[in-house]
């Protein structure tokens, strides 16, 4: 459980903590979710100190509750597949057993005494509630203290900041993480986990209702653990109100190989590293070289109108995000100007000029945009497209009396579209820069989340690794 | 102030009390908000003891409120045409001064320190927010104290009911309710207020998005009151998350007369009293004398059809909403078993029997009526029906030992069409029966709410009501 040598992360080599595979051992008696528990409490003790991935943890309900699933499997009656998980959870979601505090020194020592629904839902499985993960203040951009467990002197990406780190940490196989702009998949991307953002409403929200593109993901070490966290909780707690919620198989779909992809591009190509973009065209050729058709925007005059309806998707997504946040966010300030960050108040100002019409127009955009993607539905089986803009930058913290850094989380440049498509995605640690992880993602139409679970299941097992 | 004799209420001659009128005489300083709040606490002193529409108050705050909007008007700079409206705010929606309880005796005390988006934008426009009003018990149907303010052996409806009993008892002239099923409309039909609920998320929810069919909606004394308070607020605090929100003149709309409307009987009228159908019929008739010409299922053939698709409206929306608040109120009787009613507990019993899937079918289902309606658009201006089935019931309360009445607050079956369908609607007290109010609204197409409001108003002024 030593801390890895920075910068040696290395997808070829790198094994993730897996859950699915232990569950066999559960009902011969060869191991037990207490046990198993242990072993992470084992590595959170050692890596924590430096990663930095919690903001609280409850030890005794975790494994009083893994001695009741211990119990449960011996009986060979677990509740579910993922009965003894150990799952960390994003502190922007209410526990009844833990504060929720949202990375904000406002919200210090709020503890609201209630389950959010996917946690909820996560213990009706039998999962642990082992603790609450540490998150960029209110989901924003700025950072709390988690490192990138590949190097501390790096960000884990945000806002799903800890959720991120602790699976790339080997503390826990699966975590929830949110995403409004690109909270789930870039921090996964950045730490080189698996993960899931389900179309919108997919998985119930639960409390967490206030914005028109965000969802609730997962965060794992293997695609089995991903889809069966999503699907158990979909059981439960459904999808949010008035959407379908996420439906698929019972544990995760079968491998299925891609005949065409979408190659896309997006606002992010423009600004990315030479590394990188020789990373990504490697992988591209693994791709192809494995006989799967890879279309281009200059293919095909669908893919280059998508491409430009989705040409600021930084400026629609997070400005129509700063006006579903604003009342609450300025009330907020008003009233706790001393409990908010500088970050957040330059995002409230810039809301407090805008009006409903304002609004209207990027509502009427987006709905453009994702007709532009329905668009592609025909031409292949999904897009393929990077997670991150580059492996997870430098955080040296903000310095006293200079500007603040825009996005010391990273940027959310290739995740906005999926955002505002509102379109299931899952990144794939297949690439790495510079002994960094570095994700790209297969993203498809709304409600195609087995699908692209199902292809990248496929990428995971075929597609060599590409290493720059 | 007297309390008025039971059961004498005469559409023809009620007086409610308005806002609109007064604002001319805070210009010219002959009146001000200060004192126009004194004569609301006046009548609240002599009428509350019986009617019980109040749950907390915050006088000291609403008049400090009052003289600050007193000053503004004095200086010719009111923030706006509500600027000094004392507005009674329904006990499900936060405010930063007073708990929030929810007509939950699990919730008792509960305060969050937090404004409700609506409630936020009222007080950025000026108004007091004067206190907060008995709710059934979470939006439900298990009843608070509150009585009719027209016979207090009568309920005023719900779960609205202490907003439409202080609007009715000229206590405030107007007041925030929230309608799921028929949770605005019927309270105000059986009060014989002024009412709207506008397309769903016309207006901001705020922290309450957790159902895929609430709407904040608005009661008033007059119609010039009830859109002003509606339209500041969506100024202000815009639409719910994803929704264009409610948009329209920034006054009343001038009163329009309708060519044709399509008279509904919906899944209410196989059941219906004779008085009341007594009553509508003599109002259709008042309407057909004034030159509209009126269109009934028989008349064609989408009447008929979208008839049927709603004809078992309660069940789909009541089931829609079940499934909605399963995981969270399970949580609620899991955990405060005796801080919740038998009510409550057997709506999460048939909730926990639901799945995914059944779920599923009813969101078809709405989507289907929602087609249905929409077919309806070149036929007529909009809709009219009963708001309400019959006048308020009589509610003696729950007897020890018995089962328990199904719908103390009454039934929602003239409620639900609108509710499933999104659709705006503006309930009308021009009917009544025995000495008690009956109210008929008029539904509209989604974002027709200020055409539905210009219709309402040519009604109230242009059609003699019925009293039987």
């Amino acid at each position: 459980m030593d801390t890895p040598t920075p910068r040696s992360y290395d997808p070829r080599t790198f094994r993730a903590l897996t859950f699915h595979d232990a569950t066999p051992r559960f009902r011969d008696g060869s191991d037990t979710p207490r046990a198993y528990l242990e072993r992470c409490l084992e590595t959170i003790a050692a890596r924590e100190p430096v990663v930095k991935a919690f903001v609280v943890m409850n030890t005794d309900n975790a494994r009083a509750a893994a001695d009741a699933s211990s119990a449960r499997w011996k009986a060979g009656k677990p509740l579910s597949a993922i009965d003894g998980m150990p799952v960390a959870i994003k502190d922007l979601l209410e526990t009844r057993d833990m504060p929720t505090d949202f990375g904000c020194a406002a919200y210090n020592g709020n503890h609201t005494h209630r389950d959010n629904a996917a946690v909820w839902a996560l213990r009706e499985a039998g999962a642990l509630i082992l603790g609450k993960t540490v998150t960029a203040e209110l989901g924003g951009s700025h950072p709390g203290p988690t490192t990138n467990p590949f190097d501390a002197t790096r960000t884990p990406g945000g806002s799903s900041s800890g959720s991120a780190a602790a699976v790339a940490a080997r503390m826990v196989p699966a975590a929830l993480g949110t995403q409004v702009g690109g909270s789930v998949i870039r921090p996964a991307a950045y730490c080189g986990n698996i993960a899931f953002k389900p179309t919108q409403g997919g998985i119930n929200r639960g409390e967490r209702q206030a914005t028109s593109q965000s969802t609730t993901g997962v965060h794992a070490g293997c695609i089995e653990d991903m889809w069966q966290v999503a699907i158990e909780i979909a059981k439960r707690a459904g999808g949010d109100p008035g959407r379908m919620g996420l439906f698929g198989p019972a544990a995760a779909p079968e491998a299925v190989k891609p005949q065409c992809l979408i190659v896309l591009e997006s606002e992010g190509w423009a600004e990315l590293d030479g590394a990188s973009k020789k990373a990504f065209a490697a992988l591209m050729d693994n791709i192809a070289r494995a006989g799967v058709t890879l279309l281009r925007r200059k293919d095909h005059a669908w893919i280059e109108a998508f491409e430009h309806s989705i040409r600021d998707s930084n400026y629609v997504c997070n400005t129509i995000t700063a006006w579903e946040n604003r009342w609450y966010q300025a009330a907020l300030v008003e009233n706790h100007p001393d409990g908010v960050s500088e970050r957040l108040k330059s995002t409230v100002t810039r809301a407090l000029a805008m009006n409903p019409e304002d609004y209207r127009v990027l509502l009427s955009r987006r709905a453009a945009a994702q007709q532009c993607h329905q668009a592609l539905a025909p031409l292949a089986d999904g897009v393929i497209m990077l997670s991150c803009p580059g492996p997870a930058p430098l955080w040296p913290g903000d310095k006293p009396g200079q500007p603040l850094a825009p996005r010391p989380t990273g940027d959310s440049v290739f995740n906005t579209p999926s955002s505002m498509l509102h379109a299931p995605c899952v990144t794939m640690p297949l690439m790495s820069v510079g002994g960094m992880p570095l994700g790209a993602q297969l993203m498809g139409q709304q409600h195609e989340d087995a699908r692209m679970t199902a292809l990248a299941r496929w990428m995971l097992q075929a597609i060599a690794p590409a290493v720059v």
